[in-house]
């Protein structure tokens, strides 16, 4: 009989977050669950590691087949951690999220949550990462449960091509009104106006980071084109970084 | 008249660095440079921002054609406040480096040197990361002088295609020794046995970062080859994560 499948789980926002327990408790559906993440929100830290001090981690529930445990890492620390030390098995798949608000177009370079399916993705292993498009600590991330379902279902059924991630982002809507899953890419967008100057009660300087989210390319299955329309995006992702259609042009430079 | 470059330079070992400083020295031979760095060492740093406290910066000294300012935030936030704040013009190009030790391969997903290189071109601008093989505190950046004058000088006189940066690794020889320069891909590679279990005086777990670097892909163009036979590596890189070879494969997800 074939193993049962195991999940590790983890996401940026930390391990008290409404939205891991929703992913917890609906990959559980399908096996066991190791779940490892920040002990606090570490939102914004890409797939940054932790260097110059110690990592603690520690279990923190145990509830039917999901164990709960957090540590004082990043994201990517959390995979790291939890493949090779607290994982009984090697995972069948690595999740990330139910983050709050989006990680679509540019915003996977950013994020903690798509950071940690980047580092899996290194790993070897098939990893997903989850954002609803909802910033409110009320989000409704039941209305994400069968997205979630088909996803999890879907990738066990028939494994992601080697080398290849995904990027989920589910819109802001009742589960019943999502019009249905899209496969995506990732849309060109900028942020403009990053950081806002305030100046303290002694009169310095700091700066807040803030931005305004530039988007015009909503065409030719973009992720945020399938968002917009009321579907789920799902873009395939990788972590080459080469710009192949480049290299060619780039041949001057060589001596 | 054109107008004089200006070049807006990071990095993420710190202001303070010899490499930046070289860096910026070269740099300052081809026309203004503004300089935004950490405060601190911010390795492993990624495409990090801070979103949870604000930003402090300051103008550290200037030398002639130079401004060296820093702040405490990470490399990406050095190239937002950078830009939006302390250049008086839009840079020429975002240069970001000398950093001590290798970015080649998958270590461009940790860098906070390369995290900065993707934040420039995700603002538009052209840009290019440096790393020299060579972690002791007595590395020889000087060494380095004769490829970023080669690199910096030709990417002025035929810009990059839109979308494109660079990656560009240096190996541990002298100058005289440095075989030339070749166009690259990222070559696939691994981390293994990332952390390290300790335990502390009263007998608590505590883990450090550590790792082992495996790579068996020294052929077809990889940096890692180039390298490894004394050539300066230069990987064309580009922002957009979309895998898309598996696009099609990932229909069948589509509901």
């Amino acid at each position: 009989m074939a193993e049962k499948p195991l999940f590790l789980i983890t996401n940026d926002d930390g391990v008290a977050s409404r939205g891991l327990r929703q992913l917890a408790v609906t990959a559980a559906e399908f096996g066991d669950v190791v779940v490892m993440a920040p002990d606090h929100n570490a939102s914004g830290l890409s797939t940054s590691i932790t260097c110059n001090r110690p990592l603690r981690a520690r279990l923190v529930e145990e509830s039917g087949n999901i164990k709960y445990h957090s540590c004082d890492g990043t994201p990517a620390d959390c995979v790291k951690l939890g493949l090779e030390y607290f994982c009984p098995r090697t995972p069948s798949m690595v999740l990330s999220g139910i983050n709050f608000g989006t990680n679509a177009s540019i915003n996977i370079i950013y994020s903690g949550t798509m950071g940690a399916v980047l580092e899996a993705n290194l790993n070897g292993l098939p990893a997903v990462g989850f954002s609803l498009l909802n910033h409110s600590p009320e989000a409704d991330f039941e209305a994400c449960v069968p997205t979630l379902r088909h996803i999890i279902g879907g990738v066990l059924q028939q494994p992601l091509p080697q080398g290849t991630s995904l990027n989920v982002n589910i819109p802001r809507l009742p589960a019943e009104a999502i019009k249905g899953i899209r496969i995506c890419r990732q849309a060109r967008a900028a942020w403009t106006d990053s950081l806002e100057r305030r100046t303290d009660p002694i009169g310095r300087p700091y700066w807040w980071m803030t931005g305004k989210f530039v988007c015009d390319d909503k065409q030719d299955c973009s992720d945020e084109l399938a968002l917009a329309e009321g579907f789920v995006s799902v873009v395939p992702i990788r972590t080459d970084f080469t710009d192949y259609a480049a290299m060619a042009q780039m041949k001057h430079l060589e001596i």
